[in-house]
């Protein structure tokens, strides 16, 4: 494993470069594997269709990983973390304290994503990409904080281009080393306090949508700090600092870095052929992103659970993707990512050891 | 692990006195286990209720296991296999020599409950108790056939009280095994051709509703078979031998042997203080009996997925029950059951290794 921080230091055509590679690397979907695996499901030993959405996942799978009978194994959360800014207009319920609080939590193995990810064996790697306070080295942390917070989008851009290339290969960087650790199953997570106001933005932007449409309640909060996050959305889409047709001026505008981190994860999972788990609102709108940035990335993606958070829907819808759970989650970290896991490797295996009418020898 | 078989051979006092012994064994949920949960849950480092549907079957379960931190592992499903001789009556999309065939696949381990458990860590046991032709001896099969199939239930009760006792019990001892195996979660499968007929008339009659209103698709009919289907459930009924205010009746006339066998299993597993897990719409008929037959059952059991299959919805609404995923799965065996085995798993993990804000230092 390369020292993730490398990307930090290198100038700005470099890191255009870079993202040029990242971005044309995502192979195509394979039609073919995944007809193969629908006409095995069709074949296999239970009524056809019998098992609803996990034969269409399954097969999904079988065109990720570029083979009939695919075999995911090895599950990686990666929690990409960083501040907002924006949390001084009074749109989270939590201070951004909170936030290197939370990666304490995470490294020290009791937090929610900890306990999810090892109760379905995936490994959890937390990516430190603009915390507002500096964070101490510790082994389970990658700690490449490109600056110390997003700006605050109400009145100007939460990110340079340069800053937001940074944070996305930062993503890639470190969704490449899961991957060489055998993660088949990637899942983009995060935390950082205030995030949900930056998301809401960003899916406002690219789906044009009503800031009422997309604000939630995040970590929960009351209907006047929800009125005010609604202004504070309007008041970023009103600066007019991006348009919905570039999608990295959008990211850049009104995301913020760990945003930026998890749309390099993604888009570096489907380049790695490997599946990607969307969870929740905040990771919706990196996804939202990296779909328009590369066609051949939607593909390669799948959504875990309908979260609670207003918007989420949307996103989902125009990601033509159905959740597989609504247990109403609204944490994020990677969690409902996390429970899907289970779910995906149950798809594969079904194509992969159950029989055939033929081969079993039993009547149709 | 004793000899299954041997309820088969006692006498009938002996089976009403063990049924007797089974129904009163059946603890009550701990309240104070679950209010400790859920107070838990609240001081846990992430937003009060953002773990959603997650932190209710943490609490759920710290009832059942009678721990504010219950820790389920091992986890077992019991296929329960037997036929139906009211296929003859036209009912079902395929002949009920797929039932041994069935039990073939299940037995060499590629069916799709095998692959499925395999791939969530679960055993798997085949109870064959009323397929209607011999089977052979194999080490993994309880085979243990009370009957060979039920009877008519268009033209008379598919089991008499004997019969229906011996194979509840049959069931009760299978999942005692399993527990004595290590199993903290137990689902209840089934095979069997012909199987959701009797699922339905037992369904129409505890819940009182219309056969239109519970009788579904089953391995997929047409129109034809299907309202074929609806006029002998309805002829089930019209015969007037079992009245709704006695469940073992109604299991007695209206269901069948793997209907029961799931019965015994599911009341052995309260018994036991485990988690049962409920799967589809034919384990819904027999969680409705086991529910009628100890008031203390209910809190034991876990929805897992919503079934395709019509009426399984009304099942779960008398069960006061949410599914926590809906994958169109229609093909029982104990599928959707192992497939919500990880999210238990995950649930219970959340209580036993997160800490909460005051044990991790974190300002709330």
């Amino acid at each position: 494993m390369h020292d993730h921080a490398e990307v930090i230091d290198v100038a700005s055509d470099a890191l255009e470069s870079s993202f040029e590679r990242l971005l044309s690397s995502i192979p195509a979907f394979d039609e073919a594997a995944s007809r193969a695996a629908y006409a095995r499901q069709a074949e296999l030993t239970k009524p056809a269709g019998a098992l609803g959405q996990l034969e269409d996942i399954s097969a999904r799978l079988a065109g990720v990983f570029g083979e009939p009978t695919p075999d995911p194994r090895g599950a990686a959360v990666i929690v990409c973390v960083g501040d907002h800014e924006v949390t001084r207009e009074g749109v989270s319920a939590y201070p951004s304290e909170v936030t290197p609080a939370m990666v304490n939590a995470f490294l020290s193995g009791h937090a929610a994503v900890n306990a999810i990810a090892r109760s379905v064996n995936a490994s959890v790697t937390i990516l430190n990409v603009g915390v507002a306070t500096t964070l101490a080295p510790h082994p389970s942390l990658v700690n490449a904080p490109v600056r110390l917070g997003a700006r605050n989008i109400r009145v100007e851009s939460a990110m340079t281009r340069s800053e937001t290339l940074r944070a996305v290969l930062l993503g890639a960087d470190v969704a490449r080393s899961a991957v060489e650790g055998g993660a088949d199953l990637l899942v983009a997570g995060e935390m950082g306090i205030g995030n949900t106001t930056p998301a809401a933005a960003v899916t406002a932007r690219l789906l044009r949508l009503s800031p009422e449409a997309v604000t939630g309640r995040g970590t929960g909060i009351d209907d006047e700090r929800w009125t005010r996050k609604v202004e504070v959305v309007e008041a970023a889409l009103s600066r007019g600092a991006s348009s919905a047709d570039d999608p990295m001026e959008v990211l850049a505008d009104l995301g913020g870095f760990e945003i930026a981190a998890m749309v390099g994860v993604m888009l570096q999972g489907a380049a790695c052929r490997k599946a990607v788990i969307l969870d929740g609102f905040v990771e919706g709108a990196a996804a939202l992103v990296a779909a328009r940035l590369a066609p051949n990335f939607q593909a390669f993606l799948f959504a875990a659970g309908l979260c609670a958070e207003r918007g989420h829907r949307a996103q989902l819808n125009a990601l033509t993707l159905s959740p597989m759970f609504d247990l109403g989650l609204r944490l994020g970290e990677g969690t409902g990512g996390a429970l899907a896991v289970p779910l995906l490797r149950a798809a594969a295996a079904t194509l992969r050891e159950m029989r055939t009418f033929a081969e079993a020898g039993i009547p149709r």
